[in-house]
């Protein structure tokens, strides 16, 4: 039994994360932190949990002492690395589902996050929590940098077709759609109902802080220079997020040389999906774990356009997180999650 | 006064042609006809009308003597290349909406509308109803092919790029939005609520009808070969079309010289609004005949993004189709339309 | 041409009705304000005005001189009290889309608005805007305090029936859905997308505004004691109110009873849709200064069911204003409207 | 173990039992059944399942024997009566999802199904399966009739208001309000998103076959004749069921008397939820087994309303099954269902 502690459990990515949890077998929730709704009970705050599970929200503070054998943190990013250092201190193992610790590069961190980093040195022991390619780091590792819910629908179908010389580096197209649970969970007025329903918008372009998570992940598990745009589009729907990438060939393929790349990397890895003939729809992935992948090859234009479909807020964030708890803790993979 | 009459008068486009024409001070409606609607009235079929614009939907056939000036067909691509040679006979000047008309080459209409056409010899003298490059010869076509909605969302951000060389005409990837109305209206599992609803996915990729369209209208305008890859999304909003086309860079440019572009081609262009600012969103342009168009640029990747966002149904369809009729009887071009 | 000036032009109401006055042939739009969008220019705030409206939105303060005959007020409830003895007494004639006005009783006002009323001395001349029935003091009104949304919704299928005995004044119950924009342009947690999507909730059970305004409204028109419940619901869509409301049958009728109760008061009225067949759809009046009603009697039970369904912003606020406005000043009622 | 077989398995319905089913430790799913989709897999109707739970849909009719313990009818009403004689005879027990056995009154049946029925002399045995007022006759049965959707969100809240003299039962107003795949996966014109999206409609009132199950339910519970008018009406979300019911109070009542009303019946129910405070709100029973249950007293016009919430597919349809299957086999109540 992992006992575990969240901190940061009243956001959205926070409450699913509780969801799973809950309905794990071989987890033992032990205390859940909150800023703004410390003191209240969570089923106060997240009414979807009355009479199933409650627990006070507590305050959260870098000196309390928690005895869980894992903390995750729920937290909006720049708050994780005031926490993590003591954490880790005090010998507990983290996985932080913000942006925190996921960029070696602080001055990339710096500049799209727009704020210094005040834990820069443990940004060397901290493994980028993507299960189908870091898998055995993440066994080892104290801290993980659970990744963006946009990279994780990015790099996982395009790290194949790099490696294996299908697409070529240079020119990549990445147009993603987001629900709007991506945005978290607060108020403004552009995230209001009327400001978002029956519209669509890209936002954040060429801004968005998982631009250099998305580039420097192809970069390190491809091994070439990367260059590629990355536009996020704002739905109006609550999950799940949708990704089209686009990208040029380097020679003329077939769909079976496709299909092997992600054999040869996604054949044991339970919770990718992929074919050449059936295309994603979020529909088939909200509320669950799995990555569904699609594309089609343009022979007569030498491109290629890979879709990809995830829920934000498992795969995404929640989903992922425990998943990479299951590895930490030598359970198996899918625990919890199928 | 234009008297005018509309074949396919029940379907979304119909609808809300028939909604343009009846607030256009120059225009008189003549008889409005459909198919499977025939012998209904209109407002039994879009109660919208009731107590405001009210008629007999007639049945339509071919040796039907219609004294209109001008026909406007919204029927299902396929079904007018079999009427108009009889409009244009009987001296009828006429507005297809459909898809008909738009390819001159037969081998690229049979390969993706997937059937023989029955009136390619009129495909010569058929105009393509781009209003802001072919204004002239639709001043004095009998027969215009209206552009279809995604073909207007890329082509019009597209055009200037090229023409003026500042996007290289290769490896270009063209991400399309759709609101459901420009499915048509009709029953099928796959376009009902529950399946639409909270999800996206791609569709027709690599096979839909509107890629000859945007390649062939690119090629003509820039008179360079293109290569680009179009692939269109479906999302759960009612209407409207968001077009994100990224492209390479042939050298390094500023804003200024790509917003030039747009001055260059669109200054005195009454529908179309740009800026290097500000980002579009379906809502700016939902029930209004304008195309919005932003953009950025990716120095450090040597990529341009280009953003536009349409009614499909106004300026992808029934507005575009009234800004061609004012054109076509020099009427002020945005007479009922603002 | 009347001049007008609209004050918290940036506010949902104030949009919709400076799109419907920029179409007015009788109208030149003087002068607009607001609040804290003060010194922009309308398209800033609402770009769907770009290149075809614009205009700079000044700061209003009570000395402001308005050359303007006609003053629209389209703030939150509680502020136009304070504007309006200035602008009467400069000679202008207002119609407020707010509640300050409606209500004749101040103890209900100041229950229900909690709030002190500051210009109670002006409630007396005030007409409420309820075109189908007060027509006659409209056109010669001052101060035209226009309706409520919901009482809009509620009143005009209710008071006929109540009128011609068919219905008992105790035990009926209104049930109210309304889209989000009802709430204003404003930003909060609960109306934020993700809050609001996919679900539904009853608001302001038991104290709403709208319950005096009703009650009230229908007891002037029958001259009885209304006894009602009224429950609003928040519903995933933008704009539209759907109303069901319950009653009993104070004898048995048939549907030609009900329907030349609405026949005799409303057969004249030009934006009052109502059929004994036809169930009301918000889509159908959506975008329009019309009223559907529809009906079904419950023999069995006793019961009758009156459905109706209006815009929210056209005919419960910017629809009814102009329509109040053309009365006021000898247009006719449906110009600009249709 | 208890081993099951779903008829039925590919529709909104089936679907959402088999993903309750495939995650309940008690149960083991043997075959799985469907008309038009028999021969294909589940995941190829329904790709969520993929590589998570799959199986060959077969072809069901009467003669198959099938080996299970339990078998689950999720079929359109007037099915299940031509196969459940055979099961039964079979020896299976049988939880029918659809309304051909809710119903003891034939002429009833004939009237708001407009069939005949052909297992009539199963109605005596049929118990009705509404969990929290009949557990023992359900505990022994061999057929139990899943309750509807609508009827489970409105016997709920009222039945403990009339057993315990608050309210009239005379002159009662149920109003409801639905998400779309209460309608079942079939496609139709009025059901496509186009259609339903921003918008909202009454339907079927006075004529749904809710409607005697209703005050069937009703009447036998309370020993009163119960008269009441039920109106649906389709919103513009996927899943969820919101009722609000109107009633006259009998007397004036505190809400300390209508909790404890509640808390008499329900004290002990793990699926409902009740609150004198707290308004229900469809997201927080969605993808849940609970109903939400509020009220407001209103003593000025001595009328009481209560408001509920479930999820139309879960507490209103599979979930309820599941929980009455635990019931049949002595399982705990919630087992799989929290």
């Amino acid at each position: 039994m992992i006992s575990v502690s969240v901190v940061g459990a009243s956001g959205y990515s926070g409450i699913e994360l509780l969801k799973i949890l809950v309905r794990h077998p071989g987890v033992r929730i032990d205390r859940i932190f909150a800023n703004s709704s410390a003191g209240k009970h969570l089923a106060e705050v997240a009414p979807f949990f009355n009479k199933s599970f409650d627990r006070e929200l507590e305050l959260y503070s870098v000196d309390k002492i928690v005895k869980s054998d894992l903390i995750f943190i729920a937290l909006p990013s720049g708050e994780a690395m005031n926490l993590v250092p003591a954490m880790l201190s005090a010998g507990k193992r983290v996985i932080d589902l913000g942006g925190d610790f996921r960029l070696q590069d602080i001055s990339l961190y710096e500049r799209y996050y727009k704020r210094t980093h005040s834990a820069a040195a443990l940004l060397k022991q901290s493994v980028y929590g993507l299960p189908e390619w870091n898998s055995s780091q993440i066994q080892s590792a104290s801290l993980v940098a659970n990744p963006g819910c946009y990279p994780t629908s990015a790099i996982l179908p395009l790290a194949p077709l790099l490696k294996e010389g299908i697409i070529d580096s240079n020119g990549i197209a990445v147009s993603s759609l987001s629900g709007v649970s991506g945005a978290g969970r607060s108020s403004s007025l552009e995230m209001s109902f009327a400001e978002v329903n029956e519209s669509v918008r890209a936002y954040k372009v060429g801004t968005h802080q998982h631009i250099p998570e998305i580039k420097t992940a192809l970069e390190l598990l491809s091994n070439m220079q990367v260059k590629l745009t990355f536009v996020p589009h704002l739905l109006p729907i609550t999950r799940g997020i949708y990704t089209s990438t686009y990208a040029m060939l380097k020679k003329p393929v077939t769909e079976q040389t496709v299909l092997a790349a992600y054999e040869k990397y996604y054949s044991a890895a339970p919770f990718v999906r992929y074919s050449a003939t059936a295309i994603p729809e979020i529909k088939n992935v909200a509320h669950t774990n799995f990555i569904d992948m699609g594309f089609r090859i343009n022979q007569e234009d030498g491109q290629l356009v890979v879709l990809s479909a995830i829920d934000n807020l498992i795969k995404g964030a929640a989903g992922q997180a425990v998943q990479n708890m299951n590895i930490m803790f030598g359970i198996h993979e899918t625990e919890g999650l199928k």
